[in-house]
């Protein structure tokens, strides 16, 4: 089952279904070509905090010289970040290098401090994409990646949320810039799975409803220009597109 | 003039006044001591993220062997980090150092982005008192402080927001720990003031209506233990009070 948000004409924001073999969302009567041009696709969800996770595929942490670290190293993304399907999204001027990072992201259903990973998916509402957009220059230059990592649009959500069973445990995460395959990974290559991730961060903090964890990117991150469309693909979720605008 | 937040005796939270001269929170005709046991004091505003500067201080960098950055040092907490006046907080069990850090926090009253510094204070809606508490076990085991700085329980923020013409360009920031005086620096000693922590944050981000903007501790951290009563006092605004648990 597929869950969506948007805006409709009238500019309401609803929250809705969406079927992914007609590729329309729909809220009572009203159905929408997901990409009609007079409604507005939204993050699927409105999380209090985006939990990432840096270096967890093993062939992303070798391109940058690193190794998968001892435990998950975890950043924050609050929810300035958060951009839609179906936008631009405008970044950072200025800088030497903007990078795509296509990933899996895991949408909390519920309140919940203490998960052990055997109980972790009971509280995992599903799943959607995610485009972990860095800037390379000032995260290179800082302890905390928030420059880096934080800026607004820097998180591209969505379109739709997938319950878990839609989603298979080798879920292929793929990116695409201007048509042009850059990323493929699965999701049985991450170095912390999904229960791993949930049982190490609520041993820290709160998730709430609504809350996101960015699993990390596969190898193949790259730069982006001005113009350039994005597309991640998450399997048995769908496609997060958006275009690229650099000031 | 001073605002309050607060769940009244019949439960509902309410947004009133707090009076300096008597002590007391009021909404309408209801008026109460700030301390009365029939309430509970609330942070004074719902941010979507809190803003923290690490290394403001010059004899704090110090007493870490670490020297004032070349541009701020910036850190996330997300709302789980949020705890109230009043409140006994439970912090992480089984880590060798918990520490306080008494800091000035900066309410930001209108949603803004860059800003320049010569406007900054336009989108000040006041001030109030934050313990940054840290967990240095991890802090010094991470790249980004997530469970070091961003655990549940990590922001004590309150009592009360004072406008920005209560506090003096130079007031006081105290804290306490079971009635000694451990911190004591004051506003005129930040290295990066606060117009020049607004224009660069929002460079990169949008900051919202609540959001909270933590601008570093004077030098005189240290180590906390289970039982211990904190206070925080910035000049103008008043005193933070919380326990410490550690399980």
């Amino acid at each position: 089952m597929y869950h969506a948000r948007f805006r409709d004409p009238a500019g309401s924001v609803r929250e809705g279904r969406y079927d992914p073999d007609s590729d329309t969302v729909a809220f009572g009567d009203d159905e929408y070509a997901l990409d009609h041009p007079e409604i507005d696709v939204l993050p699927p969800v409105e999380p209090t905090k985006i939990v990432c996770v840096g270096r967890n595929y093993a062939e992303h942490a070798a391109e940058f010289d690193n190794e998968i670290p001892d435990r998950p190293l975890l950043f924050l993304k609050a929810p300035n970040a958060l951009a839609s399907h179906g936008s631009t999204v405008t970044l950072p001027g200025g800088k030497d290098r903007l990078d795509w990072e296509a990933e899996l992201a895991v949408v909390i259903g519920e309140a919940c401090t203490d998960v052990d990973a055997a109980d972790a998916m009971d509280v995992v509402a599903g799943f959607t994409c995610m485009n972990d957009l860095s800037n390379r220059d000032d995260q290179n230059r800082e302890q905390n990646w928030v420059r880096g990592k934080a800026f607004d649009n820097a998180a591209p959500l969505g379109p739709v949320l997938a319950t878990p069973d839609e989603v298979p445990a080798d879920a292929s995460v793929e990116l695409h810039v201007n048509g042009d395959r850059k990323q493929a990974g699965d999701r049985s290559q991450l170095a912390f799975d999904v229960p791993t991730l949930i049982e190490e961060i609520t041993t820290y903090m709160t998730l709430e409803a609504g809350d996101v964890i960015a699993t990390g990117t596969p190898d193949g991150v790259g730069p982006l220009a001005d113009g350039d469309t994005v597309e991640v693909t998450v399997e048995g979720v769908g496609t997060l597109r958006h275009d690229v605008r650099i000031p």
